[in-house]
């Protein structure tokens, strides 16, 4: 028996539910991404670990070493507190847009990096790509510049950042792997980890219109996260929150711009949009050191948005990036839809769902969304939902507001709207935003 | 959602412990082995099924797809009963080398298709090239044919048949995926389904001295091997047979044929050896329609051993494969090693355990074996081991005898094998030969 395991024997081992140390996870998955190990050898090593699991300093060292990749962020150049936001994805999720200048406008530097989300609606740069001219293309210098010089920044993940996440990632959407609760964690993690912030928020988003269906396993991968955050030094706090409807009312890319324009101008708003964007905002002042405690960032960042003072902040972000913030102040000048559509009540009662899935669907044949990398977006599409699980309806009200690009998808997208909200004689029981929330520092 | 599933939908189906459909195996196996699907999709599938298993009629699918990958032997113009025998590999199992001529003479054909083994000793390909002269390459035509005319053929198995085992065979070794049940199963099976063998006797050994250390799993094994043949349409019995010490006295590929010979001769043999191989004989007898039960089986193969009858039909055999028979009824013909060197007793009292693998790697380094494919063999070197568990013992008894190529590697042999039998006070509790027996037509 050799003193240096083989690759195969580093693979029977994990198939018996054994585990690898760091060295040897370095040679097996930092092989891979040399190109020195096969892909079936790695294919063979992400199924036995969607069987078996990794355990707490697997999971850490793997996750380290896939940010070490490539090049890792320093973000000292800043010279104060920087934290940084991340979402598992949902539907209506404009979080980021709020959170990012509201935390900032606090004077805790916000490093915001996204990825191009492929779900049924745009992600966060596609959102913010609705004010012309902007880009979230930032080399890493124009990204630390900005923070320093604006407190915060919004940009894509340069391919740079933690490849092996990217090489692994494709091989497992191949393999019937994507589907394990570590693996999902190290992937979300090691780009985080990579982006340099030493304080990370993350919403791992939970229910029908997440890709996290099962509380329990959202609960995990919230766990495991901060697991991995606190074994690399970082301070991490994860909030589980509700996706078994829509957040907010809008879906859409513009329409969720505006959506949070309103929000940070102090307008009324969705409760729960405003419960979440103030709990993670606070959370963020926290880690930041602009609170002592989650519930004084919480108070702090609900008299910012009550001011309207975040919105200051999202033109200078919007205008850092290159971008015309002129619709920040009049929301006419966003992109908007040519086609109107109201979906109306048939009948009286109350609404009991607002299916999100279907909600997502209806946005994407709107052209909200892409289906590959690359696809063109709409940005002024999508759909305003006017009425909320647990409100009352009258026969003939408005339920819904479709903003289409033909009349034809707008008929389309009515039924499928129709469809997805619920009607009943009872008010339905609702969870709350918040429901589960872990740090690694209290 | 598509009405095929695309295959890593398979896999993640299979990443769930869910279960494919014939035509999704065809797909993905079939596939592969067609050069469609690619490496790193079935090595995630087999390690998959290494974490979940497959169900019964997964593993009869599957089995009988990678049979038919290849040529299907017709053994019907043999006219007349033909049964396969297996084994799946131990220390000093000369077990074909008796069992095959003895069915044959007592008029059951035997078709029996070996690998070549890549195990500490050689193969029983190997044992019988210890006839100058004798090939086990037969064609199929010359397999059947031979089988038609003389009872009985050894050859080794051609590369047309079951092409699709070899294939995942290699994929399984670089993947750590080799240590499956079902996997194992499905790989004999298929080269015996294709075989075309209507009735196939098997011998799992089971002990420190095979793959299969624990005896669960080898009756596990066992029984997914008769399902598959069950399933198959084919008459399986699969013995489970001690190999916690090695099989009889010789290990080693001229001194096991001696060892055979002498058995067939009908001389004084080691009674577990004899006691395996009337019972296996027994078995193929009774699927062959020659003995009504295996008792009856078993009893008429005894007798002809204690008659001799077998050596004649071994004679035939040998000759019809192009072999010198001459060293049969004078084994001073066989290949001798020069060097013998005994190893003896410092000490009274039992034979406690004869250690398998130590006898295995002593023999090995002797030269017995082969460490990769191609690699030559010397058939003359090997070992007797003249005590065995439970024979009491006088300081200064040859315990085993090292037939060696050089005085050196007798010296470095004697050490290891003195080292591999166990003195002791008292005599050891001694398991039988034969553990279980599972049977698809009792």
């Amino acid at each position: 028996m050799p003193s240096v395991p083989s690759i195969p024997e580093l693979l029977d081992r994990k198939r018996w539910g054994g585990r690898l140390s760091r060295d040897e996870l370095e040679r097996l998955v930092g092989g891979y991404v040399h190109g020195e190990v096969p892909d079936y050898q790695v294919s063979a090593w992400l199924m036995a670990v969607c069987c078996h699991g990794l355990d707490r300093q697997e999971l850490a060292d793997l996750t380290d070493l896939m940010a070490r990749s490539g090049r890792m962020l320093d973000l000292r150049p800043v010279g104060r507190p920087v934290v940084d936001k991340h979402s598992t994805g949902g539907v209506g999720d404009k979080l980021s847009l709020i959170v990012v200048p509201l935390v900032a406008a606090l004077g805790v530097a916000v490093a915001k990096l996204s990825g191009r989300g492929l779900g049924f609606t745009g992600g966060t740069l596609d959102k913010l790509e609705s004010f012309a001219g902007l880009t979230v293309d930032l080399s890493p210098d124009q990204f630390i510049r900005q923070i320093a010089q604006t407190g915060a920044a919004i940009a894509g993940q340069t391919p740079d950042l933690a490849p092996a996440d990217g090489k692994l990632y494709a091989l497992r959407d191949v393999t019937g792997t994507v589907g394990s609760i570590p693996l999902i964690a190290s992937s979300v993690m090691s780009k985080k980890l990579a982006g340099g912030a030493p304080a990370i928020v993350l919403d791992v988003k939970q229910g029908r219109g997440a890709f996290m269906r099962d509380l329990e396993e959202a609960r995990t991968l919230a766990e495991l996260m901060v697991d991995i955050g606190r074994a690399a030094g970082r301070q991490v706090t994860a909030f589980v929150s509700d996706m078994d409807r829509p957040l907010g009312r809008c879906v859409g890319n513009a329409l969720e711009v505006r959506e949070a324009i309103e929000v940070l101008g102090g307008a009324q708003a969705d409760a729960r949009l405003v419960d979440l964007a103030t709990t993670v905002a606070g959370e963020m002042l926290r880690l930041g050191g602009a609170a002592s405690t989650a519930e004084e960032g919480r108070e702090r960042a609900a008299e910012v948005l009550s001011q309207g003072a975040g919105l200051g902040k999202l033109r200078e972000i919007v205008a850092a990036q290159g971008g015309d913030p002129a619709p920040i102040d009049d929301l006419i000048l966003l992109p908007t839809a040519p086609v109107l559509a109201d979906v109306t009540s048939t009948s009286a009662g109350f609404v009991v769902d607002v299916e999100p899935l279907a909600i997502a669907q209806a946005a994407n044949r709107l052209g909200a969304g892409r289906a590959r990398k690359g696809d063109p977006i709409d940005h002024a599409v999508g759909l305003e939902l006017l009425r909320s699980p647990g409100d009352p309806v009258e026969r003939g009200d408005v339920l819904a507001r479709i903003h289409a690009a033909s009349e034809r998808q707008a008929s389309e997208a009515t039924a499928a709207v129709r469809q997805a909200i619920v009607l009943g004689g009872q008010p339905p029981a609702l969870r709350p935003i918040v429901l589960d929330r872990v740090s690694s520092h209290q």
